[in-house]
């Protein structure tokens, strides 16, 4: 972490990246960056670029930059484990490259790594960091609401395993700087009364099989409870958790593929995500069928991990 | 909290009591203080009373004892604000009679009160009751395990206000007991394909007016379900968190009465509450009606405590 510090005090112009279609650990990861560095160096030109997301775009807007800002640039990219997924891919015109991230890594992207799986989000990370040189260091209300953001979103609310004390020693002292829990909730749980109807849809129309439950949602879907594609991959959560299900996935439609969303409270399902073109966490990957007619064939491989599961 | 600390060093027969149909928070107070009290002093006779809570039952066993148990005994009550709520009434036949809460109170019963209305859960105030004097008492995984249940449910994953600073250090503390948060999630969000099905039903046939949601649990949804009460119950949450709704309501029919729980995420509503009979939080209350003729009064009251605030 030393080092990173060192890198940042050196650099005029700081660029921060994220991967794309970006969830609410990247941008709380950019954005809480941002606010450290540009509050405890005011003179520095410091950037957040790449893509956006609607969903938590309340936590800062993505900077639009020319190419030539990089010149004699410090890149710095957060959250993402594949080179591929990095957003926007001009982060190779920085002068060097830090890579901060908590996947398993995949890619050894950067000059200068800081990765560690032992934090359950990455904005836990750059929490850390801050709170490791807090004498010499500046943080606002902004980049607080920031990295509580990322911290809520990537552990389904201090749900998941990997939260640990130090988890919630981050969270806490991110409150002390004035988060209003209650605001970042109402930003984040926000429904449409079309949300609430394509709900109602979903707990109508699951499939259950040997131990999975899916629902496909297909584009007329979409398109008939007026949703975005974010809105109703974001229902995946509805179909986990039922008693003998330990997998379940919603496949989502779009015009040359369908996307998956799979998720586990048991068996790891990460290698089957990187059998279909995908990959993730254990218990939390993404995948693709080039169609339906995959479908099938993707139920039957997630029942023989079901099976293995539960026999083991 | 020294006070309490001498008196249950005093007494030699302690009997914890929480208030009638008990929740997370409830059974997590009187859990984690028995397994502090046990663990600390083994010679004591410490007993969890009152009625009992499938939901959490994973927590803690209650304990069925006679009436000469409360000779020369100390009751501690926790949780529970309104005397006539207390479960079960024996607390009186102890010798002393100490109360922990943190709601707002409305009975000062008990020889001792440790009542502080800025902890969001009382749970949270056993577990910092047990911090303040951590060289002399002793938690094991099962305490830890029951508090961490207490603040997880009453702040709905520390998302209310209220939650502070403290709150996660109290829940980090707990960790590092050996708390598995995904343990105590799978416990607290178990699902069953029926409970799946009422959701279904609940997201189709709730009913908008003015600003308010609500939907009649009627008996024979909750037969036709084949869910419990308390799960017919459990499901107001769904309705909460639409936009242009700021409060919301379920109605769940009893045989002699029709029970509310009312919920708000922009006025208060607990002065509405005790208007029908009822109270509670700010923001979350119930209450009750003496039959469904009573409901369009209710919600014109509703409807003008939700105009009342959009004009503030």
């Amino acid at each position: 972490m030393r080092k990173i510090l060192n890198k940042i005090k050196k650099y005029e112009t700081i660029i921060i990246h994220g991967h794309k279609r970006p969830d609410g650990d990247c941008y709380g990861s950019q954005f809480g960056l941002k606010d450290i560095i540009k509050n405890t160096f005011p003179d520095k030109k410091v950037f957040v670029v790449g893509q956006t997301s609607a969903f938590v775009d309340f936590v800062g807007k993505v900077d639009v930059i020319e190419d030539d800002v990089y010149q004699g640039a410090l890149s710095i990219v957060v959250d993402t484990a594949v080179e591929d997924r990095i957003s926007d891919p001009r982060y190779k015109l920085g002068k060097e490259i830090i890579k901060i991230d908590h996947h398993i890594p995949v890619d050894d992207y950067g000059d200068i790594r800081w990765v560690d799986t032992s934090f359950p989000s990455c904005a836990q990370m750059i929490a850390y960091f801050y709170s490791s040189y807090q004498k010499e260091l500046k943080l606002t209300l902004e980049g607080a609401i920031a990295m509580y953001t990322g911290i809520v979103t990537d552990t389904g609310r201090f749900r998941f395993r990997g939260v640990s004390n130090l988890t919630h020693q981050m969270a806490g002292m991110l409150l002390d700087k004035g988060v209003d829990v209650e605001y970042i909730d109402s930003k984040l749980s926000k429904e449409t009364l079309e949300m609430i109807a394509l709900k109602g849809y979903v707990y109508s129309n699951f499939v259950t099989t040997d131990g999975f439950v899916y629902l496909k949602m297909t584009r007329d879907i979409i398109e008939k409870y007026n949703v975005s594609d974010e809105q109703a991959a974001s229902v995946v959560g509805l179909l986990g958790g039922i008693e003998g299900y330990p997998v379940w996935a919603l496949f989502i439609e779009y015009p040359n593929e369908v996307r998956i969303r799979l998720r586990s409270n048991g068996p790891t399902i990460n290698e089957l995500a990187n059998k279909y073109d995908g990959g993730g966490h254990a218990k939390a990957s993404g995948a693709r069928l080039e169609g339906w007619d995959q479908l099938p064939a993707f139920i039957k491989d997630v029942e023989a991990v079901v099976k293995a599961y539960k026999e083991a």
